[in-house]
């Protein structure tokens, strides 16, 4: 019989709501440009700014001196400076956990359950994150993608989670969003599977059964009633 | 024999930095109010700004209307703004716990102990610290004395503190800075006292025996060496 002894999470949209963070910021840098000359109503630059996000990623640095040139603007270090400061003062102040988050991860440890973090990202920018919402103490072990050199839903980073907690990978559950990254590699790991329903990816269908979770939650809490069986 | 099972901690200068938080913020207060016109030196508008804390408190609400009257300045809203604006940027910005604060409340609630903390203050004042600190959901309870009509070292507020926690005094334990207050109240209610040396009374000195603390720390952490014993 598996007895679970430690408990993995992804952050985005698991630890907190980073679905609604990352939109206020947008459309907060957006209204800052426009108040600062940008001749564009607030739907159509975020519609630009999203497809911005697309094409080069989320992490893009220069996604506000892209939105100048698709909009035909030349180069304006004022206006550009105007989203980004919006940009980050919003994204800070939406940073914060979900309500049961802490009251969840202190439960746990008061049980004896090892946590872990598996996340993808840039390691700097994932720690910020952790240190910003108070969790980084919180923590056995932070496993992100780019220390490791390949991103969920590869085996490997469930594989060092495992390793760094000395636990059996069948002796741990995995609680994400994301059914593509979190659900699929964790599954493919041999782990306890928990989707959590949260975010922009929650009405993804799973596309096989190795994408398909043991268990499905609304709010983090649940886990803590899962555990119990 | 006695066997600890509870642990209590007073908040400003025991949980994070209360000292340097408020000279920073004053200092800052003033700073900006000099820059917005005020005719003093940085070191002269602190001066006068600490007399009138000393005078009215450090919770009054006008000290910065009151440093223009005390300088012969006329009312001038935009100089006060100034300051009230720098001294609460800078108070949350150092609103931040101690580096082994979260580590340390982990540690205790891993092996079982029952938190609380006692503070004097204004009951929301103090929450909105706990919050902003990330710590509202640590302790099993909190007790303020603005809530019970009575500040340390009254030994009410230990009492109560037993009372809800289920939990003989003398199994208790009370940590802080100040031996007037933390450690004199704690040990007229029979508990074991820790004094932290942090903050600006750390150079105070016993009165009598009751202002005596049983163990003495200079960081936080040290507090599981000592429940060890």
């Amino acid at each position: 019989m598996r007895e679970i002894k430690a408990v993995l999470f992804d952050v985005d949209d698991t630890l907190y709501d980073s679905t609604l963070q990352v939109n206020r910021a947008r459309a907060n840098a957006v209204k800052a440009m426009r108040e600062a000359g940008l001749g564009v109503t607030d739907n159509e630059g975020l519609l630009v700014l999203e497809e911005i996000v697309k094409e080069f990623g989320s992490n893009y640095p220069n996604q506000f001196n892209e939105l100048l040139k698709k909009l035909e603007y030349e180069y304006n270090p004022r206006i550009i400076a105007a989203g980004v400061a919006a940009y980050h003062s919003t994204k800070t102040a939406y940073l914060t956990p979900f309500p049961d988050t802490v009251p969840t991860l202190l439960k746990l440890r008061d049980s004896g359950f090892m946590l872990g973090v598996v996340t993808d990202g840039i390691s700097v920018k994932q720690w910020e994150k952790l240190i910003r919402l108070g969790l980084q103490h919180f923590f056995h072990t932070v496993v992100i993608s780019s220390d490791v050199g390949c991103e969920k839903p590869r085996e490997e980073l469930f594989h060092i989670a495992a390793e760094r907690l000395s636990c059996k990978k069948e002796d741990m559950v995995m609680v994400g969003d994301r059914i593509d990254r979190d659900i699929l590699g964790a599954n493919k790991a041999g782990m306890l599977t928990v989707r959590i329903m949260k975010g922009k990816y929650r009405n993804q269908k799973p596309e096989n059964s190795l994408e398909k979770p043991d268990y499905i939650i609304e709010n983090l809490h649940e886990i803590i009633e899962i555990l119990k069986k």
